[in-house]
C-alpha cells in the first residue's frame, strides 16, 4: 500500500499535532474537510491514524506493517503445531538415532512410564553422544536430554509468532506443545519447529 | 483491515459485472457517485479493485493477501543469507562434527583444494555416519555428502520466500547460495536456512 504525498501530510500533521480534528487538518493543508474525507477514511481504516469523537485523529504509532501484525497475530499455535514424536527414557542413543530417520523429526520428546514429559533430546545432543565414544547401543537417552522444567514449552493457545520468537531467543530448532497434567506433571500434545514456520511463511505468500 | 458490508457489495458488484463505471456501481447500489468515492478509493489503493480510465473498475484478482505477498516480495536472498561454514572434503566425520559444535551449524559446505564448491554435509548426514559403526576419525566427510549438482542451490538474486518453499519442497534445512565461477564450477558465498526464515517471521511482527 503506497501512501500519497497528502496522505504523509496528513500523517506528519497528526503525529506533530494530534489529537486535531479533521477540520483543523483541513485548514492547515488549505483544502476543504470534504476533499480530505477520502484519504482520512484510508488512513484510519488501514491503521495509521486512529478517530475518536469529540477528540480528533491521532497518530496510532503503528507502521505500515500494522496489517502484517494483525495478520500473523491470527496464527494460534494449537492449528498449526504437528504431532510429537514422543519416545520412552530408557531408549537407548542408537535407538533414538534410528527413530530421528524413521519419523523424520529434528527433535524427540521424552517420557517417564507414566507418559509425564521429561525432556527433549536434538539432533545436536545425539550427535554429541554419538562422537563421545562410548557405546550408543547400551547409553539411555536420557543422559543426553534436556530436562524439564529446564527447556523452553509453550502451551497450545500461544500465538505461533511467539513460538517463533522463542526459537531465535532460546537457540532451539523446535518447541514442545504441552498440556498440564492433574498430577501438575506435564503432557506433550504437539510441537512447533522452525519448518512450520517455514511452512507458514510460504504460506502467507501462496494463500 | 477489516472490509464494511458496503465494501463487500462493490467487490461483488465488479467481481460479476466489470469492468464498470463508478456511476454504475452507484446506480446498482442506490447510492451518489460522490458517497462511493472513499469506498473506491479505499478498494483501488488497497489492490482489491484497479481502475483504468474510461474502462471503469475491474477485479483484480487479488486477495487479501496482495498487501502481504507485496511485502514479502521486497525479501531478497542477498539481503538476509549468513555467512557458509565451509570445510574441505578430506576432513573427518569427527572434525566435521566438532565443526558443527564450534560454529553452532546445522550444515555445512563442502569444496574442493581448488575452492570449488561440490557438496553439503547436515546433521543428518553426520548422524547416519556415526551410527553405521565405521570409525568417524578417519572416514573422509565426502563419502557422507550430497554432491553438486544433485542438491538445492540458489544464487544471491532469488527472493527469501522461494528459497523458504524450497526448504519445504526439498526437505532440506539449509540452502547454499552459489555464484558460477568462470570455469563453470561454483562458489558458494552464503546460506537460508530454517533459521533464517524463522528470523524473517519474526521480524515482520517486531517491525
Amino acid at each position: 500500500m503506497e501512501l500519497s504525498k497528502r496522505q504523509q501530510q496528513i500523517i506528519e500533521i497528526v503525529k506533530t499535532g494530534g489529537p486535531i480534528t479533521g477540520e483543523h487538518i483541513a485548514e492547515k493543508l488549505e483544502l476543504t474537510r470534504a476533499t480530505l474525507r477520502p484519504d482520512l477514511a484510508i488512513l484510519t481504516m488501514s491503521g495509521f491514524l486512529e478517530a475518536r469523537p469529540r477528540v480528533g485523529y491521532f497518530y496510532s504509532g503503528k507502521s505500515k506493517n500494522k496489517l502484517m501484525s494483525d495478520q500473523l497475530r491470527q496464527y494460534v499455535v494449537k492449528d498449526y503445531m504437528s504431532p510429537p514424536v514422543v519416545v520412552k527414557e530408557d531408549m537407548t542413543v542408537y535407538d533414538a538415532i534410528c527413530t530421528i530417520f524413521l519419523e523424520d523429526a529434528g527433535t524427540l520428546f521424552i517420557i517417564n512410564d507414566n507418559n509425564d514429559f521429561i525432556g527433549v533430546c536434538s539432533r545436536k545432543d545425539l550427535l554429541r553422544a554419538s562422537m563421545i565414544g562410548e557405546d550408543i547401543h547400551t547409553m539411555p537417552i536420557s543422559v543426553n536430554m534436556s530436562r524439564m522444567p529446564n527447556l523452553t514449552y509453550l502451551t497450545e493457545d500461544e500465538l505461533v509468532i511467539y513460538a517463533a520468537d522463542q526459537m531465535i531467543e532460546k537457540e532451539v530448532d523446535s518447541i514442545p506443545i504441552i498440556r498440564k497434567k492433574e498430577n501438575d506433571k506435564f503432557q506433550v500434545i504437539g510441537r512447533i519447529s522452525k519448518t512450520t514456520i517455514t511452512k507458514v511463511f510460504v504460506s502467507l505468500f501462496k494463500e
